[in-house]
């Protein structure tokens, strides 16, 4: 039941652009940064509420390439058998949930090799709502990340990142996907050129309220390939953001612990 | 591909102690207490290092019906599609999971409908390693509970108990499910008088390290259908309990957040 066609949108899109070349050389090129591990604690963190930032998922949540992706087969009912008990047939991607550097890359850390210490991380929230609001393809820049910092103080070791775009609005209309008349997506996003920023400022994982850590507009996941595949992860379709002030939450990534799973559906929340 | 045969080996087990009658008449007389929300952080919580208790998951990872249910299917590979992702067929109960108050009555709240208050919880640790190790049915009473809170004070309110009993060290081996000639599993679990006294202290969850809630052999679920028939979780298969102290731990179960499930494999973690 799972994506039917999408296979073939993706590899339009990508060798429309040659990317394939382009991606093979960058992943042997930039290789893996080390992961953080431990550091992100030094103090102890303290919090006194919790967030979820995870939205409920069903069968007819929204999905990047417009296909369901989640089945849920009811094997036993309480009525009949006693007790309730289903299985799911659901792709890696969907709802709110983890993308692992394994995702974009070729031998990335999939998500059981992806330490608990880079999964519980100091959070930064830059509020783009205003900007996202005027121009749907808006995508975040180094500029927006020297704003926060100006204003709030450096990026916490370790940290997160992520985008409040306040797309989460949108959930349960066309407007989230925003697909144009030639099926082209149109949400904000994280520029290409925002990955070397943020990885040589020490940022684990970004995260968005969207269906893409690229803009919906990408025709070839530039920044999903220069941040997945140098050895850091993101989150995507996260909900609550604007719940979460700009600094001091800690975010917690629960993701699956599935061996060489490229992401999957997770609980994520944040202490506040 | 999921438990097959599964149904069969519950219906006979249950249809052989006439449970489905009693459960029934539990569920309608119990009805389901109200879980506790965001009572549990009166004062604000602080914690310097993160565990994880989630075991890594594959389709070789035991199962209490002794079947795989986990199936990884690749769907794109990045050598011929530039990146990598998987769909799952999973059932609900595998690997470390949770399970809901759904899973054992007609309509106790279901994974989505508990709410996050009640999923990030202190934990108690109660450490029966010795007396599993004697006897692999120990079933947990309620003089461990006393004798947990001689030691520690009260239960705090909203809290988690976890039974440690060391069974952790069989996992990779045939003593992980323990089953002697006849099928019978053996290893240790909360004995179901434990529930009304836990249940009496305001406990929202309990955690084991081993398949099931109740002791392996079990003929009727009897600690399953009190424990969440009366609105209460569960957490099975959990990891490096050992690694935590008896108390002063918060538990956070990133259970999955689908519409309708009655568990699901969860990230499950403490702070310490």
């Amino acid at each position: 039941m799972c994506i039917p066609g999408c296979q073939e949108v993706v590899a339009r899109r990508l060798s429309r652009r040659g990317v394939f070349k382009g991606v093979a050389g960058m992943a042997t090129l930039a290789g893996f940064s080390a992961l953080p591990a431990g550091g992100a604690f030094a103090a102890p963190v303290s919090f006194s509420k919790v967030v979820d930032l995870t939205h409920v998922l069903d069968p007819s949540f929204p999905t990047y390439f417009g296909k369901p992706q989640l089945e849920i087969r009811q094997l036993f009912s309480f009525d009949k058998d006693g007790f309730n008990l289903n299985e799911w047939v659901v792709n890696e991607h969907t709802g709110t949930h983890l993308d692992t550097p394994f995702h974009f890359s070729k031998d990335g850390p999939s998500a059981d090799a992806l330490p608990i210490e880079t999964l519980v991380v100091p959070l930064a929230v830059i509020d783009i709502r205003e900007k996202a609001g005027a121009d749907p393809d808006y995508r975040i820049t180094a500029g927006d990340i020297t704003a926060w910092e100006a204003a709030n103080g450096p990026l916490p070791a370790g940290a997160a990142v992520a985008l409040n775009s306040g797309w989460e609005a949108h959930l349960g209309t066309d407007r989230f996907r925003n697909a144009d008349a030639n099926g082209t997506l149109h949400f904000p996003g994280f520029h290409v050129d925002v990955a070397p920023v943020l990885a040589q400022k020490g940022v684990a994982g970004v995260v968005v309220d969207t269906l893409s850590l690229d803009y919906g507009a990408s025709k070839d996941f530039a920044f999903h390939y220069k941040w997945l595949g140098s050895g850091h992860w993101g989150v995507e379709a996260a909900a609550n953001l604007s719940a979460l002030p700009a600094k001091g939450a800690t975010l917690v990534v629960g993701g699956p612990k599935i061996k060489g799973a490229s992401g999957g559906l997770s609980r994520v929340l944040a202490l506040v």
